[in-house]
């Protein structure tokens, strides 16, 4: 079987309207520099310009495709986000880190998102190429674990995200 | 917001339209007996009568339901599944111990689902009162886990799900 | 083979000549309340009172002994320090949460032991009766995550362990 | 402080004397291949002559010295077992696979070391580097998932670290 199949494209209205009744599955990846101990040194994360010209800082994050695997949605989302040549490298296990629950309501988890219910396996991931963004984001920048931890970052990052970095940073021993 | 919402509901034609577009999300328990010391000793199975009479064994499992937190599902389908007076201990993180991927086709991961691609949470779950399964299910059968590892029980578990009881059971420590 | 054997005990003057030599095996256990459905909702804290008269806030932990399993040491420890009601649940699995090395010098992890280099097995252990501290605590005190999550209990905490507490609400969901 | 320090050597004498006293530290790995998606292809076990002229097959392993923290005493053990080229990739967090506690008698947990009771940190760590074993190791020879979990590699190694491949084969998806 095809894991690239055809069938994982809607069209925008079926998407849509599924979103509207079912939880949909994503995977989020923190993407990090480790030292040649394998210990995290920095942790990227992509730059968007908000319509108030802010910058925001997010994971990351897409859909896992009809007939796709998760590991598989993860490759594609990396390369999508940090271009062809990051080089990522997917953890040996596919259990993830957290589970992260987003509603269009922040009160249920305090993470929003405002198009759907979505059920978000996240990832801690050593990235070892060049990064260069290939589609909305303008650029992916590095942080120091202190910097990612900062309450400064956790106020630039939507939807709650700063959460996942956060227990990205402490699941590999970072902790304020 | 209340999880258990109405939209969680679908109609059979729209979950069976979605089923061929995206993939749904699952919790799967593996219901255990715990010592004193939390330490596993038996592993419960649910007994199902196959269509030529033969008898299937299957963990709990369920879809999650739109607004439903994956905490919640966990609960109305062991409570749907072992009885109102089961008492299911939640493990304390909801990171699953594996992640199991469900494709109609068995040569994607060897876990199958003829109606849909499942990407399905898989828990371990202490049981401690008594077990009344009130659907489909006969009973609920407890194993030793020598007899939940053997070849026997793959033999008799459907949709290779004899590979998410060895998962679990080795997660606690138990290798054949 | 009797996992409670004499061999256990060490001469203090043994203990200590081990100490400067070879790192020591230590269990430390994040005692918390869960609610109905496995979530937490309160971390329990040792007190205990400082030369200066302060009040400072301890995890449960201690050392492993020679002949002694994981599982039966956290079992030994929780019931020396939450007294013999305190129904204690372990996690199926031993593997822990998180490792915490501790070393006479606050440089190297930030986790600080002036006794020894210790390597700790760090667990969450949902407590489920009531907790009578046996030994040298004032008490056990229970926080709401968020009051355990705080700065004012990080500077009631000594040793660094603060982190571990952090660490161990962050794994089961809570993060700030 | 250094963590490669000079009391990190005892004499043999003082290690036998601790080693009848305390358990001892130790990390384990699984070194493995993994395929450009991060899924584990091939297991690597070091190839051994037994007295009796047989093949012992065996994972890096080796104690944490009195000072060192895990992730380096990982390295130090990975490089002595496979060489300065082996480009050992480490886990971003420290918390081990699994736990493998070790004592003289078979009856305990089933794993075996008659030198002493060991508590084992189990890692799976990807190695992408050119492996020449250095020490008393004939070589390092990789197997298949499928060989690896086979009833033939585990009458080829001793003291029970069949179980331990198996862990961590299992942690990485690979299910018999």
């Amino acid at each position: 079987m095809d894991t690239e199949v055809v069938a994982g494209w809607l069209s925008s209205e079926d998407l849509d309207s599924a979103r509207e009744r079912l939880p949909i599955v994503y995977v989020e990846a923190v993407p990090v520099r480790v030292d040649e101990r394998g210990a995290v040194s920095e942790v990227g994360l992509l730059l968007r310009v908000r319509p108030d010209g802010s910058i925001s800082h997010s994971l990351v994050s897409g859909r896992v495709w009809y007939g796709e695997l998760v590991r598989d949605a993860l490759m594609r989302h990396l390369e999508k986000d940090l271009g062809p040549r990051a080089l990522p490298r997917l953890p040996a296990s596919i259990a993830p880190v957290t589970v992260a629950e987003y509603f269009p309501s922040p009160e249920v988890t305090g993470l929003v998102d405002p198009r759907q219910h979505a059920v978000a396996l996240v990832y801690v991931v050593p990235v070892t190429g060049e990064c260069e963004p290939t589609q909305s984001a303008l650029e992916l920048r590095w942080f120091t674990p202190a910097e990612a931890l900062s309450d400064a970052m956790a106020a630039d990052m939507a939807g709650g995200q700063h959460r996942l970095v956060r227990a990205a940073l402490v699941h590999c021993g970072h902790v304020q």
